[in-house]
């Protein structure tokens, strides 16, 4: 933690400061400049993470040095984190292809998409069985019942489910049906089903919030791992900009930046950051391009009668066009599909 | 609802998309423009809207028509909601000051803090119990024991209490010891938790996600209303942009424009929004000249011990003296405090 | 200038680092702390603004101490800066109403105008003669014919006229013709305009561009006081947001922040910060609640014909009630209209 | 032009908008819905884009439906500009690459780079001899005499050179020097910059502003063709966003949408978009992933002693591994380089 005092501090501003700080039990070290005193302050600044220090009295600014998580980070584990999901390894030199409809509607439409997505390469099923909806008169999901298709459609292909739970309360039926958990992007920060799903060792998708910097996407799969879990996976589905003519922008640039930072596998959801299924393609291969791990991708097959989100869904036959070439950047890449 | 065709697009196209129409109980009527067909809805256009028309063949864009809510709107209700709080009228002439400590942290102090905010004026005390943090390291509140601190202040003040809930499963706590509920920004898109506290008629302190628009939260609000509660307040405190000196941006704009669209009473917080104590008058000043029903406004007795949040807290004395310049902006706007 | 090293940073990486900090005649202060060594910069790091610090290597991240400008700050001149326009003194106790319409568009309408606000208590009037549109095929603006009118307006009003400059080549007609110098949000970073009106002693509204934040802001007007030119005025208008409700967030935080760090006199303008006349109102009461030294507010007679922004320009009648309650505001925060 | 007017409206608020539509030459379709009368405007609506209709009584909102561009849309030309600069052809099959220092410095540096950029595959020289600098006290460019550098750089290596032109008075040194004249982000919409270079046939580097949305990136385009000069390449160079671990949000799901809408070709700036060195080569293969005509990057054979841009400079070396990598995406997508 780096302190910078005003020009106008005085000596025994300094003072008061440097004492708060040995009863916290840390060490100061103070250098005076031509224009500024500056105080280092030297042991595990995370201590001072609750201290508003900025309201002492000649105290102009106060920079941490270590950053505020600690299991997620590169630092504390150098390897990549690989997840293991019924033997769908996650996080590996092979990309991950997640695909399904948006939200699970009818039982033989999700098995059918199931069996399509699977021929086409894709290995986790995905599909929303509550949804989280911004009006309250829109389709909330079939709960329960959507959970039930789901573990059909695994019977029927063998493939692992993600779907979004909503509510701490739903946690059972999740442990029980879902072989990934998902946590949307509007509870990135419901710290209280954070603490939740922490507790069990069942693999989280956590997305990254609408206006979440990487750094708070990272707090809040430290919450997780904090409480034991260590099996999360990092998405990015695109953040909300001044730019409209797209649902979202996608930022590919926390990719690298996330890998960098930490062992965690990165997924990418180009079709709820895009909203546009023409745009889908592009943004799919260039995921993968920027060192995505894996991508969730919403296919269905008749987007005219999705009951969500149908804007943003590709036919089967598109999403088998798509695999082929997904497999040819992932070789460019050194990765496989 | 009004759909505008590609120049590209063919006859049936246009037809396919009016069948479509008809099928869900609409009329469609097509003009032919020069450049452009265009394809009017008429009809109730909420019918539409988990109808993904965009992707029909040869459709270009989709323009709703109508507002997607209906219960928060100055159309369904022209006069203004006045919520009775234990007496106190919040959204009349009369402008409502929310004070306290960010976090309930200690019996004597939040009890101490209470009877100086009642003196200077305010008429509810704020605290939080439980406390959404970025940080799992952070301090989170007390609890269920940060709720009994707020009924003994409220006790010895008389003052009712607004806590936040972070959990649907507290709202037995909260509708036993709370007089106000609020969803704090993280959780205005928790749409379970909106479900819950829509299910009762204990008034409820709506603030507006860090990147929510004016509409979602009017949406959000409309979750609550759909279910019975009309005792909801909405909050403006500040939004996340790309500027970095304050905490947030302050979109003071919203005012007028939630009082315009919604019956419904507005609040505003200055102290979370800037995050600094120096700019919260100033703030709070513009928010009353730009007709906000009431504030929320952070008051710690020792800022520099305090546990969560002190590098916005004001000390009860400037509070004073605060409350002193608000009543003069107050009166010039017509208002009383 | 703080330098933090990597955990994994070599010394004769720190020896590297603070050898090219000698070269530049600084001292380097070295303190190895539990999990990184940091580098304290002694003397004035602005010599280091150019110097890429952390492409060296082992360097984790450079906080800079000191702010980049000097000129503008409190620091360099703790009073307010006074400007005189003609008599019209901008940054003192007394509030200066800047009205007009967007953009002169006929000589009689222009002078029309001029009276008006002037009787209804405006100082200076406002009037875009060359016009920044987003659109080639929008009406451009009258170039020097609307500034001739603007001559003419205040030959017979009195009145000091601000008109904004596109180009650099008109500075001519500009130091002729106007009293003030506007540099719009669009070439808030147009340097070289920067550097030509810093070269005169016009005074200047410079207005904060569409995404600048307040340092950037900051800084351009430091371009021009560098030059020689002292009479510079900041303006807020408004940032790009995510919200789209309004044509822009006016961001009145800024207001305070910008009075703390800087002497040079805040206008405010609400008109294009709205874009809609009904918000205008509510948010020049709240500017000048919040602090602004003035207001630059849209009036036009006849806004269904306006060439320009008709739909954020309020009738002369409407801003002469405006003026009442703004007056009302100014004394309830111990300032004059 | 799609016309909502409020419930309230009267039928004599309906017939003022309609005589005023006429008045215009237009043709007004009134359709009255069961909430809402809706006016549908046929027609050029582009002659309205001037009108402020919203002010008009009884109007809610206002929709265009035609874009408000013409020469730079799909719809006007079909195929994909392709622009030859002295035979380097970009927009066709072969994707172009631009590289160098971001500010020429010196003369043999500027010809270092270059020789070296231009064994490693590069096409065209990029280096920046007028700079725009957030500050006045940064290094500003060698001005004619780093234009002329980079001219003996192209004698001696036969690549053209781009290069950024700050201020219209220059045109002439650029007309003569020049291969590409480049539009920084700051000038987007400097007016009457773009008017300048719009009446040559000089090819243009358009780069998108800092907070520009795409449809603004096509008019300011739109202002050079009007002007007869259709050599623009349009610049995707990362947005201002909340987002601050990088410098910018590189946009690339602008790419495949600015290459839907529109025909001119799509070059992106890894470099500047992410400021760091190390998220350059992901970001420039997703680039190409995504679509893109051309990169450009910047290389810098000493970044710590670079006058500009140190931190996101690659060295020569790293630049001719990346061309290796890039040349197996670009196959990949059907592409070259």
């Amino acid at each position: 933690m780096i302190i910078v005092m005003k020009p106008e501090a005085a000596d025994h501003d300094v003072d008061h400061l440097v004492e708060r700080l040995r009863e916290l039990g840390l060490k100061a070290q103070v250098t005076k400049g031509e224009e500024r005193t500056v105080v280092g302050v030297i042991g595990d600044d995370r201590l001072l993470h609750d201290q508003p220090l900025s309201v002492f009295p000649g105290v102009e600014s106060v920079t941490p040095i270590l950053a505020p998580w600690k299991l997620v980070s590169r630092e504390f584990q150098k390897h990549d984190t690989v997840i293991d999901v019924n033997g769908v390894k996650i996080g590996g030199k092979k990309i991950t292809i997640m695909a399904g409809p948006c939200a699970v509607e009818k039982l033989e439409l999700t098995v059918g998409i199931a069996k399509e997505v699977s021929a086409a390469g894709a290995s986790i099923l995905r599909g929303g069985a509550y949804k989280p909806r911004t009006s309250p008169y829109s389709f909330q999901g079939l709960g329960q019942e959507g959970l039930d298709y789901l573990v059909e459609a695994r019977k029927q292909t063998g493939m692992p489910v993600v779907s979004e739970i909503l509510d701490a309360r739903d946690i059972g039926h999740f442990l029980e049906k879902a072989d990934i958990i998902q946590i949307g992007a509007r509870n990135m920060q419901n710290f209280e089903l954070l603490k939740e799903v922490g507790d069990y060792d069942k693999p989280v998708l956590l997305k990254r919030g609408l206006s979440a910097t990487v750094k708070e996407l990272l707090l809040s799969a430290e919450y997780i791992l904090s409480r034991g879990n260590r099996n999360v996976m990092l998405c990015e589905r695109g953040i909300r900009t001044y730019e409209t003519l797209y649902r979202n922008t996608l930022d590919l640039t926390a990719v690298p930046a996330l890998k960098e930072m930490s062992h965690l596998p990165v997924i990418v959801d180009p079709s709820h950051a895009t909203g546009k299924w023409n745009l889908v393609a592009p943004m799919a291969k260039a995921a993968i391009a920027a060192g995505a791990d894996g991508l969730l991708i919403e296919v269905h097959s008749d987007p005219e009668f999705a009951l969500c989100d149908g804007e943003e869904s590709i036919k089967p036959s598109r999403f088998k066009d798509l695999m082929a070439n997904l497999k040819k950047v992932a070789e460019a890449v050194d990765r496989e599909l």
